[in-house]
Parts: C-alpha cells; structure tokens; sequence
C-alpha cells in the first residue's frame, strides 16, 4: 500500500516535471494565461508545434502517402444542427452533471459516485444516479449537497448569420467523423473508389468538459487523426484485425513505450450504440491507465442515419456482383494531443551524466522538433563560426529541421538539446582544423549516451541519412 | 460598354465552371450539402486537400524552415473574452447591417448604400448611414424598407462549462494574429529570441459574414497564413520593404499570374485603426479585383493592448544597448482559402487538343495533388501492368504524391489527369519491352503541351527530379 502511494506520488511529480519542461522549452503553454487560463485549452509553441507537425506528416506519409486506398479530407469544423442530428449528437452526446448548491461548481455526477465504489456508473440513468446520491448521501469534494442530475450536451453552440431565428444554430464538431460520412456521396461521385477504402482527416474537435484535466489528456479543444475505412459487411472481422495491426505499427513507428500501452476490449454496456465491437488502446499515464486510441467497428450506423436524416442514398454497388449495401465502416480514431502527451510521457527521462543530474527527451529521430543542432565551439573565432555556418546551411537544406545553437558553453548547449529531445549535437572546434588531417572532421555527440564521434565533413550528408533512415 | 459587360458575363461563366470542377473532381465541396448546406462554409475535398497541404508546406518551408528568424505556433482557435477585448474585437469588430423589414434578410449597410453611387460608405457613422438610406430612400433589393442600421459583431460566439455565467463566454477567434500576441511572454520565455524576428502560425479563423458569398472568397470558415514579424520600431520601413518582396517572391513561387496581382496602398479612412501602413495585395478574380494578401505595419498597438489589459510587461529589452521597448510588428498575412482559389483562377485553361476542347489546370509541379500518373496501356497485359505497378511504386517512394490511372482508355486519363493539374502522365506501353532497345522505355506526356517523349525506366527519378527542381 506505502509502495503504491509513493509511486502515486512519483508518477504526480514526474507529471508536474513534464508539464513544467513542456512549458519552459516551449512546448506547451496553458492557452489564455496572460488572462488566467482557460480550462481545457491548450497553446502549442514553437517546439511543440514542430512535434506536432511531425506526428501529422507521419501519419499522413504512413496512411495516406504509404498506401493507395486512402484520400484525406478537410471538412469544415461547424457543422449544422440537422447533421448532428441525424448522427445522434444533438440528442445524446451529453455526460450526468451535478452542481455544488453552495459553490456553483460543477461535476460529473457519474466520476462522483465512482469514487464512493459503485463500478461503471456511466451506465446508469439520470433516476439511478439521484438514486444513489440520496441513498449514499453524497456530497460535493467541499462537502456540501449536490443539485439534481442532469444531462449536458457537451457540444459547443454557436450561432451563424445575424439573426436569432433557430435555423442558424450550428456546432463545432465533437468528432472529425461526421465530416467524412456527410461526404461520403461527393467522395464517391468525385473519387470513384472501389471497396474497401478510407478516408482520412486530421482536425481539431470540441467537448465541452465538465471537468477538463490531467494536462493535455481531457481536453475542450483537442485534434484527431481519424480514419473511416468503408468496408463490405462480410468483412468486418479480417479489415478489424488488419487495422488493429496497423495501429500496433503506428505506436511503435512514433516509439511509444510499448509496454505502456495494453488493448482492452470494450463490452456489454460500455460499448458506443453505434459499435459492435471496440478495442481501446490504453496507456499508462501518470495519472493512471486510461484510453489512447480507439479502434472501432460502426457498422453502417452512420451513412444509414446520414442516409435517412437527408433522404439520400448512401449506398456502395459492388461492379463484380452487382450487389448494393450501405458499406459497413472500421475505424480507426487517433488523438493527436493525447500522442503528444503519451510520447512525452515514453521519452522523458533522468539520468546522471558528469556527475550532474541530466533531463532529456529520448525522441525519436522521427519526431524531434530538431534532428540536428550545429554549433561552433566558440563565438570569437571567425574559421570556426563560418565552417559551422556552412555545415548548419547545408543540412538545413537536406534535413529541414536543423537548429543553430551558439549560447552560452558547450556543456550548456548539450543539456539544452537533450531537453529539448534533440537526438545528435554537432560541434566545429579546433580539431576540425587540425594539421595532418586528411578531412576535416566535426565532433557528433548522441543524446541518449552521451558519446561523441568525429565525423568527416565531406560525409556528413551520408552520416545523418544512415541514422534517419534506422 | 457592351464589351464590359459581356466579359463580366464570360467570367461569371468561367467562375461556375470552376466551381463544377472544383466539385466534380473532389477539390471542393459545400459542407453540409447533404442537408441544405451552411453559407459561407466549405469543405475540401481528396484533390482540394492535397492542394492546400501543398501550399501549407511550401509555405512553412519558404518561411519558417528555409529562414532562421521565424518561430511556428500552433494557438488555440477558441480565446477568452478577455483577450478579443483587449485587442478590440469584442467591441468594434463589426459590420453595419439592416434587415428587409418584410423578408427578415439581411444585408451589410454600406455595400446597399454604396451600390447608390456613395463611395467608402464604411467609413460613415451608424447615424450618417440611416440618414442617407432616409434621404435617397434606399430600400431593400426586394423592394421592400430597411429596419435601422445596426452594428453588427463579426465573432462567431460560444460558451465554456456548464453553468451560464458570463465568464464562460468566449469566441473562435476573428484572426490567427491574436494567438501569436498573446504569446508573446511564453515566446520570450523559452526561446529568447533576438529582434527581428517572427512568429508563424497556420490555422482556422472565423467570421460570422452578413452575407458570405464568392464561392471560397468570403467564407465564415476561413484558414490564415499569418506571420508577426517583431521589430525595433526605427527599423519599420526597412523591415516593411523586405517583406514586401517576400510575399511578392512568394507569389511567383506559387505561380499566381502575376498580372492579376495588384498592390494597393491603403490610405486615410481605410486603413484598420491598429495599422500605420498598410498594402492590399489585391487580385482579379473572375468577381472583380478584391484582396488577396495583407501587409500591415501594426506597430505596437497589440502588445500595448494586451500589456495594459493584463497587467503584464510586454516588452524587449536590447542585449547591446540595453533600450527596453514594446516591440512593433510587421504583418504579412495571407488567406489559405484565397490563395486557393487565385490559384484555380490562375490555372484553369481551356484549349483545343485533338479536335476536341479541353479543360485543364496549370498548376506548379510544387502544388499539383498529383504530380505524376502512372498508367499501363492495357489492362489485361501482366507484364505491362507489372512494370507499370514497379514504376508506381518506386516513384511514390521517392516523390509521394503520385497517383496509379488504369481506369478507361488513355485518351480518357490524359483528359482526366489534365482536369486535376497533373503535370506528367506515364504510360507503359508494348514499346517499353520493344526488342532491340538498349533500355526499357516509357511514354512521359506534359500537360500544358500534350507533348511525348520516351525516357528510359532506369533513368526516371532523374528524370523528374530535373524537371520538379525547376
């Protein structure tokens, strides 16, 4: 039991040490905080955003570019009522809300009666859960009596057009699905693709959380990488099994560590109305072991209620047999923050390097916001500086994200670098000038070691595509 | 006068034969067309996405990667009320509006007074507005009378939380400036940056138009292109001049016809109450001559806005002299969706070929969805279809975006290859495998010319290679 505390409090301070380094190297900042913050929002600075562009063109390379029967789309972020509608949003997208009668604050009434032991209280009714309340004498974490339960949609409402006539209302979506399947007729008349096929969309999706936290796990604006992969109903199972490989392929091309990551298969009452079978990819964060990655068989829930809402056939004519269905869909669903969050989580790390404690990221080269930083040993010596600059120029050009680093001292720089996840240091010093050379040669630290190289310059190039291409 | 107006009607051809192709070849769809659809909101499609990714990328590689002073940001698109008032957008980003008292339409103010002979009628009061739609009697364009002119606020709306205090209001964001500046701390803070430098952000912003229209021109849903470039204020019109060129260099590279482009210094009354001076980059759309591109010198107005509002020191302090300042900002701002549909503009041709009149899109090899289509003459042929799958493969490892075409006779994919802006098709054919070649042979036809010629298999990456660095 101590053993299990101290390791809550472990995993508490390493979380706060991750938060504090997202923020401080410029990662991560808490959107709005000039003004307090806002809860559930999340800013992506300089070197997050270069994370997060690298995970993007990483899934984009692997399952759009990497494969031929996949077409990305970029749908727009409102979508009307009447579509939201018909995909059961407006009517059931909601969580159980209780408030504090004393201090107005708000929670999910379900998570609530959870911690006094009752199990998968997400199942339960409005009726059951006030039920409950009353007969456990729950009370709020202040201790005062709790309202009523009740359900709130956790859409964000917007209104578009001038006037407050109700036709205007419009949402910002909770999934970047719907976006694909209310497209589902213009892919088919523009693209003419044959079963199976996916279509792919990164975007940004909003739930307005009751208690948005954990960092950037529970979030209000978060992005998803999401795949809807049409299918003929037969079969299910063989393009289940096919995608439930893909996404084990995925997490170990990012490095994620894998033995944080477990499936679990979600059943009986757990799972979505419109699922007839869903795997959770969970991950061992360090607030506890909760979902990653979703990986979902829809059936034709979506195109068949898209189909009636709009009176428009969404149907798939297979051109062997002749045969017409409503194509069945797998899915694949991928958020891009909780990536994030999971691969910071895989890559920080403390060691002991010269007698000093040392933080650095062990980022795959694959998604270092830096692959390479270049440095000259010193400022004042014009020979070195150059010759740094033109090797800094030369493999920006090949490599793109190159950084320059001249401040402060070498050691600082390396501490800096491993931070910031940077996988190799290069340094122009003195012995790249050496007489008797037959090249000149530069020093190449590796992150995760420590070690160094020297390296000749002419090879440079040659060097860094071997170790990008590992 | 004939002459005007039927080229206004010619190009209003042009305009709706665009927007079929748009349609009918998956570049860009009208979002929600399922059930209605949403004015001013539009999705993009498998073509339209590959599209703006391109141009995404060019962008962020001209400037960010292929510049070292230029950091990416990724803000949030929903912000605090705080924020939009301190930077005045909660109270005066709007547009004056009247309603058809009879139909309830509504319709911008200034634009139903302008088309009265008044000329820059949003310069004038609310008053100054009601007292000419008085005296010229100006009713709607159904005929019927206007209410009041009333100021009308362009932010789309929402609310965070589930209580209805005020303090939960908060908007998308009306341009992607706002998230840069109110970073400007964080920034600071992690990269420690010297002047000049810039800060880059892609993404979503919104605008909740009276009257939308011009099919992907004015849009409610919109993506920017936006870069703050922070300065010492002596050096404006230096740093003002650089990036002039730049978005003049960067209109080339996308091969915008130049033609069409037209700075237009914005003077007086004109020019937005935050900017000392300001260029429209303007273009002639097939609706007239309007905005393309923006740069603004925007001074310090912003971070003294933000600084006053949040209490907070927003300044940067000299490393050499020691002066302590507000930093001033230069802005080139670029609308994604504009670029888009200048680029369409500019690309779309029609020509004769073969007897028969034909549609094609010149667009730069760096912005084609597809850059390459590789075919096999026939398809019931194993040995070509397998060395056509060989050469697929082989090039959409080295270039990506190159599509596999066996559907229909050659003729058909030439004209369907050159509808999308495919700038090379490849045809394996029965000369590949001729006896007697030194090497096995492929058809390589260009777009623009139709023109063949026969390249060897072994030299195509190459080959293209040449041909994509031009």
């Amino acid at each position: 039991m101590l053993a299990t505390i101290e390791r809550a409090m472990d995993e508490t301070i390493r979380m706060e040490e991750i938060i504090s380094l997202a923020k401080r190297r410029g990662f991560i900042f808490p959107a709005g905080e000039l003004y307090g913050g806002l809860a559930g929002i999340y800013d992506y600075g300089p070197l997050g955003s270069l994370l997060k562009e690298q995970i993007k063109k990483l899934w984009r390379d692997t399952f759009v570019f990497g494969r031929e029967d996949i077409f990305l789309i970029d749908a727009a972020i409102i979508m009307g009522e009447k579509a939201l509608s018909a995909s059961g949003h407006v009517g059931g997208f909601s969580d159980p809300v209780v408030v504090d009668t004393k201090t107005g604050k708000q929670y999910r009434a379900d998570h609530l009666i959870e911690s006094f032991g009752v199990e998968h209280a997400e199942n339960l009714s409005l009726e059951e859960m006030n039920q409950i309340i009353k007969e456990k004498n729950i009370l709020s974490p202040e201790g005062n009596a709790l309202s009523e339960v009740k359900d709130f949609n956790l859409m964000l409402k917007t209104e578009l057009g001038a006037s407050a006539d109700s036709s205007n209302i419009a949402y910002l979506r909770p999934e970047t699905a719907q976006g694909i399947f209310v497209n589902y007729k213009n892919i088919m008349d523009s693209m003419h693709p044959k079963i199976p096929f996916g279509v792919a969309q990164i975007g940004k999706a909003y739930r307005n959380e009751i208690t948005p936290r954990n960092f950037i796990f529970r979030l209000r604006e978060l992005e998803q990488m999401e795949i809807e992969y049409f299918i003929n109903p037969k079969d299910w199972e063989k393009y289940f099994e096919l995608w439930r490989k893909e996404m084990h392929r995925w997490i170990e091309l990012i490095g994620l560590d894998t033995e944080k990551v477990h499936e679990r298969e979600v059943k009986g009452e757990d799972l979505a109305h419109y699922s007839q079978r869903t795997i959770d990819f969970e991950f061992d964060y360090l607030f506890g072991r909760k979902e990653l990655y979703g990986l979902a068989y829809r059936t034709d829930y979506d195109l068949k209620k898209h189909s009636e809402a709009s009176k428009t056939k969404l149907i798939y004519t297979d051109p062997h047999t002749g045969e017409s269905f409503i194509p069945h869909v797998i899915e694949p669903s991928l958020g891009l923050d909780r990536t994030i969050l999971a691969t910071l989580v895989s890559a920080y790390r403390e060691d002991e390097m010269d007698g000093k404690k040392r933080i650095y990221l062990a980022l795959k080269h694959n998604l270092a916001p830096y692959r390479i930083a270049v440095s000259p040993l010193v400022k004042n010596k014009d020979f070195i500086v150059t010759k740094a600059r033109d090797i800094f120029h030369n493999l920006k050009k090949r490599f793109g994200n190159v950084a320059w680093d001249d401040n402060g001292n070498i050691g600082k720089r390396y501490r800096r670098q491993d931070e910031i996840g940077t996988p190799f240091s290069l340094v122009v010093d003195y012995d790249t000038f050496e007489e008797g050379n037959l090249f000149e040669t530069v020093s190449i630290r590796e992150r995760d070691t420590g070690k160094q190289e020297r390296v000749a310059v002419n090879n440079l190039v040659n060097y860094f595509e071997e170790k990008f291409s590992e």
